[in-house]
C-alpha cells in the first residue's frame, strides 16, 4: 500500500506544468530556488509549494548552504516511473506478440 | 497551453492505484466495465467516475454495445508520456555526458 501511494505522489506531481518546468530544468543541473522561480509569474508562497511537493513526492533533495536553498534532481524516481511505464508496454507488446501469433496460425490453417 | 493541461490530466490519471491497475488489466486486452470492476471492492458508481477520468485524459476509449460498455486502451498515451519522459532522460544524460567530458579534459591537462 505504502509502494502505491508513493505512486501517486510520484505521478501527482507530474500533473503540473510549473512542477513539470523546474524538473526540465533541474535536468540540465542543480539550481538555487530563485533560479528556478525566476521564469515563473507566481509569488514565491506559491512556487514554494510546487518545490516542497517536488522533495516531499521524491522527484528532487535540497539542502541549504547559508541563505541559498539549492535543488538537485533525484533520479531514482524518473527509474521508477520509467519501470513503471516499461511494464505496461510489455503487457501491451505481449499483447499484441499473441494476438499476431494467433492470426498467423490461423492464416496458417486456413491455407492449409 | 492546452498541450499543457492535456499532460496535467494525463498524469493525473496515473496518480490512483485503482486506476493504474485498470491501465494494467487493459493492457492485456478490452475488458468490458463489470469484468474491469470485478477486482475492486468498490461502488459501481466511484468506479465509473475512474472509468471517465481514464476517457477524459485519453488514456482509454469506450463503446457500448447493447448493456455492454467496452474499454480499450488508448496506446498514443502512452506514447506521449514515455516521450516525455524520454526528454527529461536526455536532458539529464546530457548533462551527464558533458560533466563527464569536463572531467576527463581536466584529468588529461593534469596529467599533461
Amino acid at each position: 500500500m505504502a509502494q502505491f501511494l508513493e505512486l501517486d505522489r510520484t505521478f501527482h506531481a507530474l500533473a503540473d506544468p510549473t512542477r513539470r518546468a523546474v524538473l526540465g530544468r533541474l535536468g540540465r543541473g542543480p539550481a538555487s530556488i530563485s533560479e528556478l522561480a525566476g521564469p515563473f509569474d507566481m509569488a514565491l508562497p506559491s512556487f514554494m509549494k510546487h518545490i516542497r511537493f517536488l522533495e516531499d513526492s521524491g522527484w528532487i533533495r535540497t539542502h541549504k548552504t547559508g541563505r541559498v536553498r539549492t535543488c538537485v534532481l533525484e533520479k531514482a524516481t524518473l527509474d521508477v516511473v520509467e519501470s513503471w511505464l516499461s511494464e505496461q508496454r510489455e503487457l501491451w507488446e505481449g499483447r499484441t506478440d499473441r494476438l499476431e501469433a494467433f492470426v498467423t496460425t490461423h492464416e496458417k490453417e486456413a491455407s492449409e
